[in-house]
């Protein structure tokens, strides 16, 4: 049974319906007619001949049927990760060289391995440190950077690359005299088209048509004489078998970018995985299978010249709607590429290179995403600002470094929140035996010899010296008379040694004062690690108390007085 | 008023006690005493010439005593400080050098203006993130290397500067049979008469002792023909006025050592006073007002030869034992040493290294705190293990790293804590209306068509997935028969965006399986923050209990059958 954990194509393969197949074929079919023009603007993204996302568009799909856990994942080269490729093989080699392509091949192998790795040890969680505003941030900066890039390719006219996007404006406005406008007036064209069919039936393959009218209008009209690039010759034939090469010097140079491109691919991938899996139910979606069969299929591919791929936003989506229940769909689209690398290369000569520009910008301009921001604007300002910040940082100090800032950024609040935390003066409300926060409930009761505190934090070092000082604070307020002190620590969900440490000096200082120190609701993990601190020991397992109303109960029994004047004249529920 | 929180002085000056006099100067004259040695062998501890320990024990001390809070501090040189000295300019120019001697100053002002900089924008808090295992761990190091450092002086050998102990200790071994025996009995005589005294009477300054019996011993024996090297000529007069001067190289370099020293010396400072005003409470210590007391200590010191100093715990525990009550005993500390600078500097020719590093090393070896780390290892085994690392991480990787590993590590665990919350499935006390944790409490109540839970945590992005898929594990395990799900979000106490997303997306799923989704005892902050991104709206405000009974009260009441069942038939509290 435990084997089709680790090969999820036997859950569904065995059993297979035909009830399936309709579905698996025209969805196959529908992602294998995107990736032809998707995945040769993605090689050109990621400075590589188009060729290379068509490579890269076959034997990783294949191996993430048999090992990954979604059904409807649609992997191969995407935008984000073709754009990561290219910055960070950029400055080892000069694009489009041997070089540069044996290291982009190289780069795959170790974005394989690392999550390869990180799914063998379990490791999937840490994706769970990218929050939503970080890849919201990240994700449309570096769609305006993507976009960007390809305004060359366009407007036909030469922009050195660029990360900032004022360098690249700059530029195309330096040089809008140089503007080639037939390259221009079909990278238009392409955009229209693509955008207008989408209005008219979203079931229309609009890039490929684009691919289609572009190649016409070239070949037809004889554009290349107006100076429009074009794809030129695409070599045919399946990916071949190689072995990628790296010396000590390239690995960790590609290491750290390798790393990245891991984590980011991986976080885009298991996002559209988890979201599609939503809508089906038939089977579930393991992050660490998910990393274990993303990884193999870089891995594999690697050995095929395949460059970094990943599950993609926007075919998964199309592979779902098309109707795709199986790995099966994801098979077809492979076999179909590969049909098209045998038999079909010879029409993309005359492909000219604006039309995969206007593919590439349509697809990622999508992807800037404003409407989350405004939402966080209205309803989390915090998470608004980190959205923002690492936008920014994207922006104007790079892809990794963008999204290092926000996980930093965001870390760095977590825990500055905590040294911080929201604390309450508990009063009773009357007539019950119930306590809450006096600044948010009226007319609760307060005695003037009982202090009731509440911590709403878990207590560590960070926050020890915050917690002693607002308690010190209020029993100041009430020194004349204050012979009782209660911590409830109801949500004091854990705490260190120093937190041990800051409660045995506050008993020893309440001591010194003569006011009493009792705790409530102290909740399972605390009392184990209070006992084992011996903190028990030292307040005296007899001054912990399941209910504020217990601890008061006892407390006035000590004293016939105070006995006589709350709990005999109080009715408490 | 308000003039006296920038100025202390003011608060203690005007209204000085004749009645103080007595132990101010007492303890004024015996720290002073204390810091002739001291700030001569911490001078060498920083490779500079004696006499700068002198410098650096005049001026700092007055500032000090006019803008410190605490009335107890010994303000001065201090070993550990210093060793960071050595380790981030010995990196720069050649020990004892003028130009280490001006990067030594230089820095002392750099020191100072980031603490004065950190006290003014009221960052004092920054000095929580130094937990207290790492600073266990990282005293003990230091100790060990700065113990270590003196080796050479003490066996009268040369031995390279390294800060790995296996290094030194494998050189020390190496020339055993160079080792100088009269230097050696001379240290060692030291060590004894150091310890020795301290056993007889804590009162008697044994370093000032054991200063007297190796000048006696050096001069009388005339054991500088034995090889045993001596202080030699200690220049008299007073620290003369300098402007700090440095290069833009200098800045760069300095600036990361500056930050170092300028909170890890802040951190030992705040620690002893702290310490030292819990016994009088007749002041208060502000962490702000003490970096400004301390930088401006610093800063002015700068000017006058001063390299860095803080505040220290050997000298602040002799200082409030003798009796010290104000600044006063400070300054007259500070009087002694500049009346030891004009007259009694040729006293100290014969002053042999040996006796320096004697006290040196009985000073730093007790700060190596052994029974701490066995205290965690009993209390808290992730804390005893944040010790280790940064006891290790500072002898292999060094000072400063050992410390930012160790801060590293420490937030690290905090964040990953919270990444696997402690939650629990809760079930009622017969008779009672409480619900405790079933798998802490025996006999709970549960029932079929009713799943509580509670989360103990902050719900963010890093553990959305974990609550969600916590969640959906239970909810599973119960699908036939659920019918209502409580989540008990009274220890949740806050929740960001990602979190507000998770609790839309539970309620979507329990809707589409026919289950209602109740919350209860929703905190404050936690109900404003979930009106704002409208999910109170979204779950219904009618959804939302102060209490677990009365949810599912209301939810037996929709249903005549339940209601008949658990209503009528149950009698709870």
């Amino acid at each position: 049974m435990q084997i089709k954990n680790y090969l999820p194509v036997l859950e569904w393969l065995p059993n297979y319906k035909r009830s399936n197949l309709q579905g698996d074929l025209s969805a196959g079919l529908t992602v294998g007619v995107m990736l032809i023009p998707q995945g040769m603007a993605y090689a050109m993204i990621a400075g590589l001949p188009p060729i290379y996302g068509l490579y890269a568009s076959t034997i990783p799909l294949l191996i993430y049927a048999l090992l990954g856990t979604s059904r409807q994942l649609a992997v191969g080269p995407v935008a984000m990760v073709s754009l990561l490729t290219a910055a960070g093989i950029g400055t080892l080699a000069e694009g489009g060289t041997e070089t540069y392509i044996m290291l982009a091949i190289t780069l795959a192998l170790f974005v394989g391995a690392i999550q390869f790795l990180l799914g063998a040890f379990r490791l999937g969680f840490l994706v769970n440190f990218l929050s939503h505003p970080v890849i919201s941030g990240f994700t449309s900066a570096a769609a305006l950077i993507i976009g960007l890039s390809q305004l060359k390719h366009l407007l036909g006219v030469d922009i050195a690359r660029s990360h900032h996007v004022h360098e690249i404006l700059l530029q195309a406005i330096e040089k809008a005299s140089d503007i080639n406008w037939a390259t221009f007036a079909v990278g238009i064209g392409g955009i229209l088209l693509i955008k207008g069919v989408k209005k008219i039936n979203k079931a229309i393959p609009g890039p490929l048509l684009a691919v289609v009218f572009g190649i016409l209008a070239v070949y037809g009209l004889g554009l290349t004489e107006q100076g429009v690039k074009i794809v030129g010759t695409v070599p045919d034939g399946l990916p071949s078998f190689v072995i990628p090469s790296f010396s000590g010097a390239d690995f960790s140079a590609l290491l750290p970018i390798a790393l990245t491109i891991a984590l980011v691919s991986f976080m885009e991938s298991i996002a559209v995985a988890k979201a599609i899996q939503a809508k089906h139910k038939d089977y579930k979606v393991s992050a660490n299978q998910e990393l274990i069969g993303l990884g193999a299929a870089n891995i594999v591919g690697s050995f095929f010249q395949s460059y970094p791929t990943t599950g993609g936003f926007s075919r998964t989506a199309v592979n779902d709607q098309a109707g795709a229940k199986t790995g099966l769909a994801a098979i077809i689209s492979a076999l179909l590429i590969g049909l098209t690398l045998l038999f079909l290369t010879p029409l993309f000569y005359y492909l000219p290179k604006a039309i995969l520009a206007s593919v590439i910008m349509v697809a990622v301009f999508g992807l800037i995403d404003i409407k989350e921001a405004r939402h966080l604007w209205a309803t989390d300002r915090a998470d608004f600002w980190m959205l923002i910040a690492t936008f920014i940082g994207t922006l104007s100090l790079g892809i990794e470094q963008g999204i290092l800032i926000g996980v930093a950024l965001s870390l760095g609040v977590v825990i500055f929140r905590t040294t911080l935390p929201h604390f309450a003066v508990l009063g009773k409300i009357p007539g019950e035996a119930h306590f809450k926060n006096i600044n948010r409930f009226d007319n609760l009761e307060q005695r003037d010899d009982v202090l009731i505190m509440r911590f709403d934090a878990r207590l560590y070092f960070a926050n020890v010296n915050f917690f002693k000082e607002a308690i010190e604070a209020e029993v100041e307020k009430r020194k004349d008379s204050l012979k009782l002190f209660i911590l409830d620590a109801n949500s004091i969900n854990s705490i260190d040694s120093s937190g041990v440490h800051a409660l045995e000096e506050l008993a020893d200082e309440l001591k010194a004062q003569g006011i009493e120190f009792y705790m409530t609701s102290v909740k399972g993990p605390l009392r184990d690690t209070l006992r084992k601190a011996h903190f028990s020991e030292k307040l005296g397992e007899g001054n912990f108390f399941m209910h504020i109303q217990t601890a008061i109960d006892k407390f006035d029994q000590k004293d016939p007085q105070r006995f006589e004047k709350y709990v005999l004249q109080t009715n408490h529920a």
